[in-house]
């Protein structure tokens, strides 16, 4: 079960997944300003309930947008399935992040991944931060327009993908080429490394290690701009082409 | 007066700006892993001290880092001056941002800012948030690498700008042309609305209104995000170029 905040999840989750809601939580004397939800709810038979001011506080600590949706867990996508689809997906846009913890960072990583066009999010089980709440939130509601993937074993999945012609780029500051001398036209998965920067297993794996140059001797980028940036790029390439 | 508890703020604000230090605090248990701080508040004489943990979070709420550094508030750049340099520099790329007042864009957007060579950031006075302790903490250091301009009036600013020959593009969903499109290696001002994206009467004083083209009906790009794209494109063509 998860909660949601923001109310732009919420909106995104009441048309484009109802099935997944449970329940719809508004404060009372802000029925006003959740009207449009209310009747979103309505129309789709989903159950709606006006919580007492202090009611709601309790029960909704975050409670800045007086309004809260309840439901089910985000689900993650089929590793084996998106591997499958490859070969008749034309030019695939997936990333992949080894070791993004902070979900801030994942929020807006899967955020940009929707606006910019990356189809797939691929994290290892055992080395990210979940789909949570605050994930869900941050990312305004992109976790229902991006594929999520959790795999066990990253630097294994790379292989699979490489096996289906993907081209795997790690984006890491030691990188000898600038990612705009890359061509991104083709099937790409980008791997990016979390606040701990990118295991030298992971980037063994990929094809080749890039860098978005940057001022020396000042500290990196964070890993969600690196990842707007590379997306950008992608789709700078596939559009000036096209 | 301003607290830093962020580790790269804080050793960047003791190596490059010691004179704006006024004293160091460091958790008691912490001596060792603050080694590298301690050793350089010493080279620059600057006062530092050992607070028992209780002490040390009652004053320092935020302790997480167990070390804080009292500094002077940040300055702002002349805005008079920046004008008058104008002439001197080569291709400067400023930046200039309507209406952020979330502390953590901001000081994301400094922090990119730094990374990506944008020179000045440009503020108006009454609509932005300050360069306040979160900011600074957010930006890692990068306060002390851009120069930060708070104008009274931000349209009567772009004017003077163009007046010396910037082009001044404002960055908006609603632009016609894509980012890419814009030759940005000449001298550039890059205009960004905050999170209630930009007034016409700025986007009116600028140049052009371009946009970084993203999927339709989703939930935009973050502010920082569209600032750290724009300035990768800005690096790009000019480093394409040489």
């Amino acid at each position: 079960m998860s909660f949601l905040t923001n109310r732009n999840s919420i909106l995104e989750t009441l048309r484009e997944h109802p099935e997944k809601v449970r329940k719809l939580w508004v404060e009372a004397g802000h029925e006003r300003a959740s009207e449009e939800y209310i009747k979103e709810a309505k129309l789709k038979g989903i159950q709606f309930k006006i919580l007492p001011k202090e009611a709601f506080a309790r029960r909704f600590k975050e409670g800045r947008s007086h309004i809260c949706l309840e439901r089910d867990e985000i689900s993650y996508a089929d590793p084996d399935e998106l591997i499958r689809c490859i070969d008749a997906a034309k030019n695939p846009f997936y990333c992949a992040l080894d070791g993004v913890y902070d979900p801030q960072n994942l929020g807006n990583i899967v955020r940009s991944a929707a606006c910019l066009g990356a189809e797939a999010v691929v994290i290892p089980k055992d080395r990210s931060c979940g789909i949570t709440g605050t994930v869900t939130n941050i990312a305004r509601g992109a976790v229902e327009h991006v594929k999520i993937i959790r795999v066990v074993n990253l630097a294994r999945f790379i292989d699979e993908m490489k096996g289906k012609g993907i081209f795997c780029y790690a984006l890491d500051e030691r990188g000898a080429k600038p990612l705009w001398e890359i061509d991104l036209k083709g099937p790409v998965c980008l791997v990016f490394g979390g606040e701990d920067g990118l295991r030298r297993l992971t980037i063994e794996r990929c094809d080749a290690v890039v860098k978005i140059p940057t001022l020396e001797g000042f500290p990196s980028l964070n890993v969600a701009t690196i990842f707007a940036v590379a997306a950008y790029e992608v789709k700078r390439q596939r559009r000036a082409e096209g």
